[in-house]
């Protein structure tokens, strides 16, 4: 039992799912917490439900965090389903009374066991959907066969790009919380410069980064929607380990702490005159920005300066064409034909024969999200695409450099994200 | 091309494959890496081919991260072939020379399409197996239906319980490496007692406490095996968001910073008094340890140093048990009893109705793995198994204790991996 002050100033005692109830959205409100609010809910379902009427797809079962927290504003444990017409069914294998105080969905059940779902979508919905979508690019196999038991004869649907599709327009709630991701990357660049010191290691000056960044309000985890791949925050490179390439498709991966985790900082002492560059992401409320800057403890050695200003011009030419209409691969081919005119044809995203093919990608909830400014990929820019362009020079051995910026799409341009001062920050 | 000293003292130009060939692995030794030997994966490769006999498995194709690790001492980008006889295959996608630098695999080939597997496998090993294992727990059906594509007709199996079982029984090697994870730990308890001040947040002195565990080598991320589970380390919660349940399956989640991310630590500030549970992973070469102490700045109020006995003395009961043989819900089932008898049974584990039904997990490169010390695994204790014990009492609305320890069980008994003091860490 849980003591609470009542409104007529008595003690009461309450059991947790009260305080739960009671107690813990006000608790969240004092802290930060930004509930998604139902407009913003109804909006993105009302996107969803446009989709699958035309893929003729009648229900929608949301297996995967980040697509879960989208469409409900909740990441407890569970699954959300969606039918094409009728009220959504959020149903919850653990913490019941948080989901509902964090989701507007209205109807949500606890579920013990995965078995129970389709009496509990039929005793919602009336009847299970003639067609279910599911979310096939990250479900295992073993769940799928699960389903397969579990709803015997109901046709399953991709899903993957339905959701894709709606989470790469951001509205302005997702917009303004990316913004504040960026303003929490501003602090910790701003800060970096008093944190940084000749003689630190990579992995040393990282984990103080990512003390300012938490204090700030970052989540620490970056996520991206991949199997294998894993997004981290601590991307500090400095001298040649700037040139090492790595599992991530990145142009440099570095070296790492071990064979388990062998990309981002290291243990390498980082000397006066090196290029550090300092790739780190940040996340507010499951919002990413992805910028990079570059440091120097004492001067730049110049080739690494003229590198870097290389790259600038790269980036700036981009976010001229940064706006709705441009067709994405052709921005990332004009960026080729830059990098080669400035001398960089063998140097720009990676060391020759591991070259990356990309400038840009899409980020919101997760990196690698469309669009991609990217080899094969000729679609237009829309209003309220975010996504980072991020020109990189890399000379193996020697080091790399780049700038990253985290930008929206607008009616008429681009915002920038991620306003940190785009010098080179020396100290 | 790069520049290196040769021998006699000269200079001599490099392409960036040859860099690697040639300097990345002293490199990498230099500051501090560990490969994995050659017989530890002969060792661990014998073990898979035992099982993939027993099950008329004729291949294994291994795709997760982890299992690739295990298996072949690389982290890089691509895929694992184990003949049941013969040589394995090791198919890398982005970084080749890399690969061949940190696996003891000497068959190593570059792969530009998964398309190309079936080929390259031919190639090499003079047919396709006749039957297939796959890792149907985490493969993604988007995959399997890919596999289904390019291997036409062949009968693909799951591989997971032969994965998982041979990962449960740890080598000297790997316990090595978590006895070092367990070393990193232990400094930053020992630190964290400088770092505390009252008036921080929770979210601050965590990430204090990772700036330190990452300067000691600590990797940043944990792993765990599972779609939407996510493993952090800074898993802090004062007073009471100790008694909040969240997401993950553990007696208490705590606030976290948003609903995104809606564990661990949170921007409350620590008060005088209060019970601060800090419950911090860490993880050395993708091993990992598992550990919880308390703390509290002035005396933690009585009642919850109580419960803390009262953890502490569970957690000793675990281990007077913790020998070959043992059943694992047993000693389970004891704690059970055993917290009853002191007075705290609908407290253990979690509120009531949340209270969670395992006392104990597995640890390795995974957090939950086998063995659970847990309701419905009844199986035997067997040496080399590795596993962390976390009795805690959780006060809903006023906060929760408890402590957490990783050990392996060795021929007599068991080793302790996380050699911190067992005290209250006051301030």
């Amino acid at each position: 039992m849980v003591s609470r002050v009542n409104l007529t100033g008595k003690e009461e005692k309450m059991d947790h799912k009260d305080w739960v109830r009671l107690e813990l959205r006000k608790l969240g409100r004092s802290l930060g917490f930004r509930y998604t609010p139902p407009q913003e809910i109804e909006g993105r379902l009302a996107k969803i439900r446009t989709a699958m009427r035309e893929s003729a797809m009648e229900g929608l079962l949301v297996v995967q965090k980040m697509n879960l927290y989208y469409l409900s504003g909740t990441t407890q444990d569970g699954f959300l389903f969606i039918p094409l017409e009728g009220k959504p069914l959020l149903m919850i294998k653990r913490e019941l009374e948080r989901a509902r105080v964090e989701s507007p969905i209205r109807e949500v059940v606890g579920l013990r066991s995965i078995r129970e779902m389709p009496s509990l979508i039929q005793a919602h919905h009336g009847r299970l959907a003639q067609s279910l979508g599911l979310e096939l690019d990250i479900l295992p196999v073993k769940d799928y066969f699960k389903f397969q038991e579990f709803f015997p004869g109901l046709p399953f649907m991709d899903a993957t790009s339905i959701l894709r599709e709606a989470r790469k327009i951001k509205s302005l709630f997702e917009i303004d919380l990316m913004r504040q991701a960026g303003e929490i990357g501003k602090k910790v660049y701003q800060e970096a410069r008093r944190v940084l010191k000749e003689g630190m290691t990579e992995i040393e000056f990282s984990g103080l980064l990512e003390a300012v960044a938490k204090r700030y309000g970052h989540e620490g985890l970056l996520r991206v929607r991949s199997l294998n791949y894993e997004a981290y925050t601590w991307h500090v490179l400095s001298g040649l380990t700037g040139g090492i390439v790595s599992q991530s498709d990145s142009p440099m991966g570095g070296l790492g702490l071990s064979p388990a985790f062998p990309v981002g900082a290291s243990a390498k002492v980082m000397k006066a005159h090196e290029p550090i560059l300092v790739d780190f992401g940040t996340c507010y409320h499951g919002y990413q920005a992805d910028e990079t800057r570059m440091f120097s403890v004492g001067k730049m050695e110049q080739k690494f300066i003229d590198a870097y200003k290389a790259c600038k011009e790269i980036h700036d030419a981009v976010l001229e064409n940064a706006r709705p209409g441009e067709d994405c691969e052709t921005i990332f081919l004009g960026t080729l034909q830059l990098a080669e005119k400035l001398g960089y044809r063998d140097s720009y995203l990676g060391p020759p024969g591991l070259q990356t093919r990309f400038v840009g990608h899409g980020i919101g909830l997760e990196l690698g999200e469309p669009p991609f400014l990217a080899h094969g990929h000729s679609y237009p820019l829309e209003e309220g695409m975010t996504f980072a362009v991020e020109p990189k020079i890399v000379f193996p051995g020697e080091g790399s450099v780049g700038i990253e910026n985290t930008v929206v799409v607008t009616a008429g341009g681009y915002e920038v994200l991620t306003p940190v001062e785009q010098e080179i920050f020396q100290v």
